[in-house]
């Protein structure tokens, strides 16, 4: 933590602040340990936590190193933070519009920017504990999927297997993963559902010849793990295995490809070249990964364009699919940390295609 | 949904606006019934929904009566929102800060407003739907309770007890619901745990004399509901009995005084007398309770101060609590419709304390 903050601060510093300053909880937590509602203002020499009445026991209790000031919600916690930043110069994350609104309204002081630079240069190359807790997850991951090798069957709903990977994980003390675009914990698009990306769980009940993209992301002490696997059931077609090879083969381009130095867009470039000459270019239709760690979705981005240089301890996800309207998708998903040679893969279940009851 | 988008633009329209645009997924949803990466644009004569190329035969098959327009993600995304909003005076949510900065950097015009006024106005006031959505919600959250009357014992884990009840919640259809500050879908909170009003489900197991806090939150068709009981486990003690009793002679002043008319600093005011009178003033630390629909907090906020009206349809929580700092804590919620008489209590599950296993 302390290394962190120092870090942090010597960020923001080479940009002229003396202090960052966290609204959203992934990063109020990357400060302090704390997660929960609360503002964090980290400087060189001491990182002050800005909680509500009600989070001030948790807070002590889980925050590292940190002067807890309770404040009530609101304009009070505004006007607590102004005063608790007064003479810094900071730089802030991206808190709601109302929020900054607000706080430049009500401060006389213009020494506040707004933006994610600083947390996100800090927060894109992971550190050992990190990197564990991120391990972890994938870890749980790769057990669900062996339990699908179990679950996963003709007749059994998406809903069904849904509910019982997420009891499964939450077993192991994983947690449920957020991401505000979609209402269901996990993704799991049988048929024609799997075309998709972001398809909803539904009560569709798997049948024979379909492809069941399980795409699972998971939270272990407070770190994201995703991954994605697509299971065949009973008959299968010729175009739905000849896609599968098509998408695995285009993973592991992207897994070998996602080394120190390499261009971020290269990844995508590369992933995509194999998917476009296939004869699939237009049913690969997103990126091809994205930074995993606090957030399910955070820098780097693996797209074109996107010429930042993939470093050292940089943990991604490569993640192409094809996805055929109406019919079915495939998506494989592995969560991998960047090195300066092979990347290390944080996911160890098969990518062999299996053919489930 | 179309008389729906009529009382909005007639929201707006008496603020000087002509269109409201939407870009956090709860408004999205409310505009266009999708849920899913979008930006929403709603207008007299029509409804504009932007989406990536990934959502878009999602947008297609789940809205009503949109025209979806495809677009790129990050700035072609606002590029694209920019264009189809030209010539209009609009009222947005409230995106983040980045989002409205870079709006405001790439349009000549300056013919949008960030603030929630207009989307709060509208979704302050539950349709017919909306009531049923939250209504199965709350009826979900009745049957785990019933659960928990089976599996809450003495040497069962919080975390054990979170599995079984989100995978009986999943069975029923009923989704997780995220509250970005905290990590747990539900708080489960025993013993001393149970003084942490956002206390985060921990590996341990309940104990003789304990009080348990369940808190549930589940969304049903895209809708939340919320409510709060609390069990003994074997001998109980006094001063827990005592608590327990004032929390629910509270929570029953709360849901008698929420009536259209009444201002909602009142409701909070009168459950807190209770509660101070009988000595526990500095042990309930937060808010009455909170607006519930398409997010877990929303408006109206039964809180003082607040001079806001409560008027029918609206749907709230009422949820008073005790905290014992390192000792235990209650808290006792219901999800109710605000009418003009007794308001309707959506949850059934019995306030009796009930002494488990």
């Amino acid at each position: 933590m302390k290394n962190r903050r120092s870090r942090l601060v010597n960020i923001a510093s080479r940009k002229g602040f003396n202090a960052v300053a966290a609204f959203q909880p992934e990063n109020v937590f990357y400060l302090t340990n704390f997660w929960g509602e609360a503002i964090a203002i980290c400087c060189n020499d001491s990182t002050k936590l800005i909680v509500p009445k009600l989070e001030t026991s948790r807070a002590e209790q889980d925050s590292k190193d940190c002067e807890i000031i309770f404040s009530d919600r609101g304009f009070q916690s505004i006007d607590t933070f102004i005063n608790e930043a007064k003479g810094k110069i900071v730089c802030a994350d991206d808190p709601d519009y109302s929020t900054v609104e607000a706080i430049q309204r009500r401060s006389s002081e213009k020494h506040f920017i707004f933006n994610t630079d600083t947390l996100v240069e800090g927060r894109i190359i992971k550190d050992e504990r990190e990197i564990y807790a991120i391990s972890k997850a994938a870890k749980v991951l790769d057990e669900l999927y062996e339990i699908c090798i179990d679950e996963v069957k003709i007749g059994l709903s998406e809903r069904a297997l849904q509910a019982k990977l997420i009891f499964e994980a939450l077993q192991m003390d994983a947690k449920t993963a957020c991401y505000k675009s979609t209402l269901n914990p996990l993704i799991i698009a049988s048929g024609p559902n799997g075309a998709l990306p972001h398809a909803q769980v539904s009560d569709r009940k798997f049948v024979d010849g379909d492809m069941v993209v399980v795409d699972l992301t998971v939270r272990y002490a407070s770190y994201i793990a995703d991954a994605t696997r697509t299971f065949a059931l009973g008959r299968t077609k010729r175009e739905t295995r000849e896609a599968y090879e098509v998408v695995k083969q285009s993973q592991q381009i992207g897994i070998d490809y996602a080394k120190e130095g390499i261009l971020c867009e290269r990844v995508d470039d590369e992933c995509r070249a194999l998917i476009s000459n296939r004869g699939y270019g237009n049913q690969f239709i997103h990126s091809t990964g994205h930074g995993i760690g606090l957030s399910i979705h955070e820098s780097p981005w693996l797209r074109n364009p996107n010429q930042q240089v993939l470093r050292r301890n940089m943990v991604v996800t490569i993640e192409p699919g094809i996805y055929i309207d109406g019919k079915f998708g495939v998506r494989m998903e592995d969560s991998i940390i960047v090195n300066n040679g092979q990347a290390k893969n944080l996911n160890g279940f098969t990518k062999d295609l299996l053919v489930l009851g």
